[in-house]
């Protein structure tokens, strides 16, 4: 046992000497070199070195390192729709024909015809009416296998790119960046936490365990002698908004140290966050690039900015205007 | 970006390494010495070398290496009385003053009259209402505080150690074994996430965001100028029998490659695990140990172990027996 001891020992030392030098050699560089260095940039580097340093009174423990972005318009292209609405909508298209009955019921009928106006009128209503009939009545692995398939087979109208590559650079550097320096990195979206899943690892680097979103009831069955979980029509958590704190609680159990939105959705996280002791960062992508994304804010159907826009000053939140602080956008941008 | 990108490519070989140097480090002991060399020792050696072998057909990438544990009765103490039950009995004592009406209330009345029969008599319902009004009405942090100070305060009557120091050596060895192999550890516990959260980490490596457990409704609230998060007196997830399955869907969105329980509720979580394509270990901790710890099974009233014992040959679960597989119970025995 001791001999085991003394070997756990020498254990903890490689790793740890693994970890500074990490550290040390990615200090070296700029982590984020599709960020201009604008404010932004320096108030994340500074926080990041203040938090990381044993010497600081600001230093964090690795174990508290949290840091939580959501993902629609903060991680990937969310404009001018959630790409999940659109998996759901291209769903109802494959499935019409086992369902003759939506043919005359709205808002199936009006989608099916193309008249999204009826659709859109059908409000929050409808729309939860869509998720359900696209989104339940099937196993898990049903589920990701269908997500996982469309995610794969369609891409954003505008940039003709997979959805899960219109993802945006500077965002990988910094969940890089983080990662490198001891945070653990996890998603907290309105979206479905199961439609996400398929795709965080391979797009951000976010395993599965790492994301929170809404989600539908589950239910353990033994179908046909096979242990299954099976996805049923009922709505069980909404991430978003006062929810995002919560499925934080659940989740992670503890308060993040940064978090990253674009939305005024994302409020409540941010003030979640920046409540909590020592040094905080709450941050929101201000989406003003028309011409290399898009530009919306107070009036948008999707992602609105709006109320965070006239509350950020007085709360230290920082706005990180996508034109002015990113150098480049996607992956797939020359410099 | 090419000379950031080498360093990348130089650090993930220094990771490697160390984590190579790791496993031959520990592979070259016995990495669980309190376990006797009878055949779930030799199980468990075998499926995590299969499981962690590059060249064997059975291996498994490490980001897929996910292990999931019951807590009470699993990794510590149930018998004679869970602990999280005690905890609310002794919270009842304290809130009594603020609550004059419990004086006529029962279960409550019962309870502070140390009428533990009638306690018991109130069944579901009344047990129900002592959890609710001792584990919600306060926010977050209240909760942890009073969960941390109660641990820290309250001895396990019959070994005379704290009830966070009433854990099995074995496990620990079992817990640090699988992660010296890549695995990722859970908690999937009937017992409240937040009333085990506070003390994992110390006793058992994991941290709060791999507990996974029962909860109440939570909401997000400003109070008095403060983002709190406050907990309702209402159940949010039962995370037991078939609801394990779906707390681990639900909080690690993949299916586990090895599970440990010791009751008929741990039955669901080792089928959905055992039903998983590949090498798949399930197992039970049988407490047939009356000198070192206690023996119960079948007609328990906590952790009844009854239908699995029935079952566990014909569906290839390991049964631990805790007197003749375990060679230490506890880190405090002396060998």
């Amino acid at each position: 046992m001791i001999s085991y001891k003394r070997h756990g020992l020498m254990l903890a030392g490689m790793i740890l000497a693994c970890s500074f030098l990490m550290t040390a050699v990615v200090g070296g560089q700029d982590p984020l070199p599709s960020w201009n260095d604008t404010a932004p940039k320096k108030t994340i580097i500074d926080f990041v070195n203040a938090v990381t340093d044993p010497g600081s009174k600001s230093f964090v423990d690795p174990e508290e390192r949290v840091a939580t972005f959501d993902n629609d318009g903060t991680l990937w292209v969310e404009y001018p729709m959630y790409t999940q609405i659109l998996f759901a909508l291209d769903r109802v298209k494959k499935l019409a024909p086992q369902h003759p009955e939506w043919k005359t019921r709205q808002p199936f009928k009006a989608l099916l015809e193309g008249d999204m106006k009826t659709v859109a009128a059908s409000g929050e209503k409808g729309v939860m009416e869509i998720l359900m009939a696209t989104h339940a009545g099937m196993t898990a692995n049903q589920f990701g296998r269908e997500v996982s398939d469309w995610l794969a087979a369609n891409q954003q109208p505008r940039f003709k790119h997979l959805y899960t590559e219109c993802i945006y650079q500077p965002q990988l550097e910094l969940l890089e960046y983080l990662r490198a320096n001891g945070f653990k990195n996890f998603i907290v979206s309105g979206g479905g936490i199961q439609f996400m899943r398929p795709m965080t690892k391979k797009a951000y680097g976010i395993p599965p365990e790492q994301v929170i979103g809404s989600s539908v009831i589950s239910e353990f069955k033994i179908v046909d002698g096979q242990p299954e979980i099976i996805r049923m029509p009922k709505i069980g958590f909404i991430d978003d908004k006062a929810g995002k704190p919560v499925g934080i609680y659940e989740h992670i159990g503890r308060r993040p140290l940064l978090a990253f939105g674009n939305s005024d959705s994302d409020m409540q996280m941010i003030q979640y966050t920046k409540a909590g002791a020592g040094p905080r960062l709450g941050l929101y992508v201000h989406h003003t690039d028309a011409e290399r994304e898009y530009a919306y804010d107070r009036e948008s159907h999707v992602g609105k900015l709006d109320k965070v826009l006239d509350m950020a000053d007085a709360n230290g939140w920082i706005i990180v205007d996508m034109k002015k602080d990113w150098k480049r956008v996607f992956p797939w941008n020359k410099f």
